[in-house]
């Protein structure tokens, strides 16, 4: 038989409720009723609950992780290297989907439950500067992603420019040059949004190796960016007759289910059109063709979010808020393999050389 | 300039922790203090943040949905689903992974920090009977998933020896007899066992149209499914050169590793060899080719787990803990189209036509 709470109010002679106070932590109790019952959960060898632990330090032991949704596999694979970072010091994880709303952005990002989560890591889709709401709640926060936001919060984010430019120089070192990009996002109006960031690292490849830009082969798409969204780009972009040599997609998840409306239309990837995605998800690795990508390190943005938190948690951090970026890297696999470097197009680069 | 905590204090006449409390609702406070600091959070159009509007009802109107891991995308479908289905009804999801780890699972059934949720939806992985503690702590719990666990909770489950059997049959019917079954789990003993209740329903589809089963073809995995766990059961179900013309694979994860696999041996899917896979995750209809699988209703799964819930939450649903069955139903894609109905090996169907 287990200990339950009435064996430990018996012992302690107080009652069940005040048993259920001092485990959860969320009530007062005098010092001398907490010091009774304390004594008599450790002879009863009573299995408290994570808060226990965390009873005297004023911290429930739990933070919240607020992603925009579940259903894309990059947010479930930083998630996943955020719950392993905390787990290894005790932490919990709790994940909120904020539906990549405004509304449920702002709610955590001005403080969130404080008294049930000591801070939170929020990775913001419609954020806006104005949205911030100084010193209501002091609940730490941590802010994942790539938004140029001027808050004063922790920021772990990736050089979203650098990282298209790199993609996209990698088609056009492959010797392709009617390269579609997909994924601009033109609900929100902030230049420092995600998708303008890696239009603008799209862009100065092409500068950079004298192609001027075709506004044809720049489609938009809505906030979440599925597979749908990339199917569907692709079917109007050759419904338009638009001609493509290349696709670069903001993000695997779009890059797949381009690759698969181009199969749909008789096309083979990629030897007819060559596809690269962003975010270096595990379905992009088992796919077929194999997915060309730009790979940030989740492991150490979830991990790097983590102790930037805790730190702010247990007091350990006290430097002024700052933005880290994360290194990210290119991966070639079958999806661009299909010419070998420079080929018929070289020319292209011919002022690069 | 938003209202602060400190200008509803102002105009309640109170301080900013009892505005915090009444906000928070964790902490007594008087009923005439308390309506004060309502009025001037009315007056001051303060934006409360969720809790504020369970205060009276005493509840925080979050619940907690426990599932194994994110990495898996049937979990994070149907947590997509539950998301919305409370969503609709004011609550708040807060999702944990227990990494199905009974330890994990065990704190969640026992009574999860009752103080911070309302109730919780577990879908369990390593739960034994034995670890329900009856009674510690009265927080509502739903099961999901398809454990035939005897405990007072209501159970949401689909049926895994009926799933099975059709999956298996579809194969057969179509004329497959050396089929792989892939993703037996020995490390769990139970014998309502998700796996071991898949395995069932394939023998029995075996057994009815007589062939015997070949041990074989049965592979066993670890508890996680995963696109690496049907990789390399591939690898090492060829390696030890066993004959296969089909594969089915007890989830869809493991089914695309599983052609992977096959692709990267020169087969094809499912000229060569038919794979059929089980949960209907979104990347299996895009993929190349698309998977044939087992799809249970995921959406009816999260708002039948919800509505159980909040009715237990809500006292609204007062019956004996039930268990339902939701519908699946088997939906054909091209990874097993690559033979007509009955061909040359109909002769296995012979004594059932």
């Amino acid at each position: 038989m287990p200990t339950t709470l009435k064996d430990v109010a018996l012992r302690a002679g107080v009652s069940i409720k005040t048993v259920s106070n001092v485990i959860h932590g969320q009530v007062y109790v005098t010092d001398e009723k907490r010091e009774r019952v304390e004594e008599a959960l450790k002879e009863l060898n009573y299995q408290p609950n994570l808060s226990a632990r965390y009873l005297r330090k004023g911290r429930v032991g739990v933070i919240g992780l607020a992603i925009p949704e579940l259903l894309n596999p990059y947010f479930a694979e930083v998630s996943n290297t955020v719950i392993l970072a905390a787990g290894r010091q005790a932490y919990t994880v709790l994940v909120d989907t904020t539906g990549g709303e405004r509304a449920n952005e702002r709610i955590v990002i001005n403080g969130w439950r404080p008294q049930l989560l000591d801070g939170v890591i929020l990775s913001p889709l419609a954020l806006e500067q104005e949205d911030l709401q100084p010193g209501l709640v002091e609940t730490p926060v941590v802010l994942l992603g790539e938004r140029f936001l001027d808050v004063p919060h922790d920021h772990v984010a990736i050089d979203n420019v650098a990282a298209a430019y790199e993609a996209t120089y990698h088609l056009l070192r492959l010797g392709y040059r009617r390269i579609a990009a997909i994924g601009l996002r033109i609900d929100v109006p902030d230049e420092t949004e995600t998708s303008k960031l890696r239009l603008r690292g799209y862009l100065q490849a092409l500068q950079e190796v004298g192609i001027s830009s075709d506004k044809q082969l720049i489609t938009t798409t809505e906030a979440f960016y599925d597979r749908e969204s990339g199917y569907s780009a692709i079917r109007r972009l050759f419904a338009d007759g638009v001609v493509v040599d290349a696709i670069f997609c903001f993000n695997d998840l779009m890059a797949l289910g381009a690759i698969r409306a181009l199969y749909d239309m008789g096309l083979r990837v990629p030897e007819d059109v060559a596809v690269i995605g962003f975010d270096d998800i595990e379905e992009g690795r088992y796919a077929f063709p194999s997915l060309t990508t730009i790979s940030p390190d989740k492991k150490l943005i979830g991990e790097t979010a983590v102790d930037f938190l805790l730190g702010r948690i247990e007091g350990t951090r006290d430097v002024p808020p700052e933005r880290v970026y994360i290194p990210f890297r290119l991966i070639e696999r079958e999806s661009t393999m299909g010419r070998a470097w420079g080929g018929e197009r070289r020319d292209v680069l011919k002022d690069h050389a």
